[in-house]
């Protein structure tokens, strides 16, 4: 996506060195951060620096692949071994995450060119799988439609384009009118920081909301469809997001709204049955308690908001059931949230 | 309630001074703020360094006494009319608000003295009230019971006692065990400011969860009972209250978790037919991209914490409809939350 005329992606890979956009110092400074090894990129992973599925994906399989470039001859199974189980205890919730892993680790028992090359086709891929999200998405959204969405499942969460952002760009870019609302999506506020400045740099008319008046604005018919993206989809298409997502797909569901799911079939992961199988990564409170920003004089400041004394929940994602969802928008189509509509993915291959 | 071991009420009259606690420098400092005319409590109620609905409405009635204190010999009625247009356009929801306004106006046309009196008098009501709240709603609290509350109606947003939190409060001294899951409440944070600071402040066990969590501990059978207050309600049962409610009594419905309203009579407006009947609150988008809070050196400082050039919805209220409502607690008793249930009210009289 442009940045100040320049074309970006969230992440990427040139020799040794990971490259990504740093996503803590948004949306008040754009700075690009490079990890010179495995280590680095997974501090970076573990730290949100890069942050949501598509690009933790992306991270982790151009992690994999540092691996295997900094392997010494002695020792080099354990080397590479060890570099594995550290990336993926990074983050335990997103599917890309271990479905890139995996990929990159099964390519470098062949060779370490096999092993880069393959981490490069999962950025690419990513960012393939997201711009036809996005033509099939649009579909879903009419001129003028006011569309919500939950968190960040822009061009920051991928490689590029996005997924839930994907159709609204899409459609944008097709002529349609548009307007976005956009969550704050506390506790970090990935809604009202990331996507907001993602909309914002693409010109597309948006406003941030409180994660509480989504319910209000839908009983005044002002949200025509939601769209969200998705950490992991189960078997079942039962969806883990980012926490709230269960919320706001049954308050979509109470005033007729459509709840669309916007992922690659990268994230279906069919070793979880339903959500129940998906491990929910608890967050520390501090990001409740403590909340970043800049003060008047432009400088960034971390300010106790809560009252002091007492302490708070970080539950990072929850499981939203696939009754709930009315379809989820995948690379080759928008398919039913149900078993038939996942296993409608793998009969097409 | 008990303060570093002193006895204080949210707000209190003494001769021509009005008295409160400074609840924008809460949780961080606790500080009591003077205001010497109706014009410094006008500001005060506007600015919410007091807030919710019964602490308001009482505030509001001394003013009205202030404004009769102050009233020159010469135009005196226009003096009179003056202060309480400007004391009834401080905040429009809230219907103790003008139920106090009316009561000590009324009054003061037969003396200077029955205007004061009266406004002490509605005072005294509130505190009673909300004892009497809390003592009917302590019943639908059992032994090892987890309360999940929004916003703040607690004592700080009363006279005293509070309503949401007067059945907790009630609960705990009869000595059940009870935990508190307190929602932040964004965008100003009432549940993590102020509901939290009550509940330490009472050495309650408690914890401050996003206002995103709460459908997902509900799915997961750890919230038993959800207490709300109230803003204004309607002759049909529509609750007016802090943007949010309706949200939340959608899930507790879907979880099948009872969800109760607490608030005085005096909170009901018959002159509201139905929840549309209500004026709801637009404020600031400075409460949504700016956030208050302490730094590390106990200095306060206000930090942008959204997107810089993107704008921000602040809807203050919304309107739950009454058939999500499974009873409201007042004074009198638990009530219905129906037409029926409302007159009830009206034919024990």
């Amino acid at each position: 996506m442009l940045i100040n005329d320049k074309e970006y992606r969230t992440v990427w890979m040139e020799g040794c060195t990971v490259f990504m956009i740093d996503q803590n110092e948004l949306p008040f400074e754009f700075s690009i951060l490079e990890a010179n090894g495995y280590q680095d990129t997974c501090h970076a992973i573990s730290h949100m620096i890069v942050r949501g599925a598509g690009a933790i994906g992306a991270t982790a399989g151009f992690a994999m692949a540092q691996a295997f470039l900094q392997a010494p001859v002695k020792g080099r199974k354990e080397f590479i071994a060890k570099a594995r189980y550290e990336i993926e205890s990074t983050r335990p919730t997103a599917r890309n995450l271990f479905y890139a892993v995996e990929r990159v680790y099964v390519a470098g028992e062949e060779s370490v060119e096999k092993a880069v090359i393959t981490a490069q086709d999962v950025a690419d891929e990513d960012s393939r799988d997201s711009r036809n999200i996005g033509k099939h998405g649009s579909a879903l959204i009419k001129d003028n439609f006011s569309i919500c969405t939950h968190c960040n499942a822009g061009w920051l969460a991928f490689v590029d384009y996005g997924t839930a952002l994907s159709p609204v760009y899409h459609a944008h870019n097709e002529g349609k009118k548009v307007f976005v609302y956009a969550d704050e999506t506390r506790p970090r506020g990935q809604g009202a920081r990331l996507t907001a400045w993602e909309l914002f740099q693409a010109g597309i008319p948006h406003v941030i909301i409180p994660d509480n008046a989504t319910a209000s604005l839908m009983a005044q018919g002002k949200i025509n469809i939601m769209i969200v993206g998705a950490d992991r989809i189960a078997a079942n298409a039962d969806v883990a997001n980012k926490i709230g997502t269960l919320e706001k797909a049954i308050i979509a569901q109470t005033f007729n709204i459509p709840f669309y799911v916007a992922a690659p079939t990268s994230t279906i992961d069919m070793n979880c049955d339903s959500g129940a199988d998906i491990p929910i990564e608890e967050r520390g409170e501090e990001e409740v308690l403590y909340q970043k920003g800049i003060d008047k004089e432009g400088k960034i400041r971390e300010i106790l908001v809560c009252s002091p004394g007492s302490h708070a929940l970080n539950p990072a994602f929850d499981i939203t059931p696939s009754n709930l969802i009315s379809g989820i928008i995948t690379e080759k189509g928008i398919i039913n949230a149900d078993r038939a509509g996942i296993q409608s993915i793998y009969s097409q291959d």
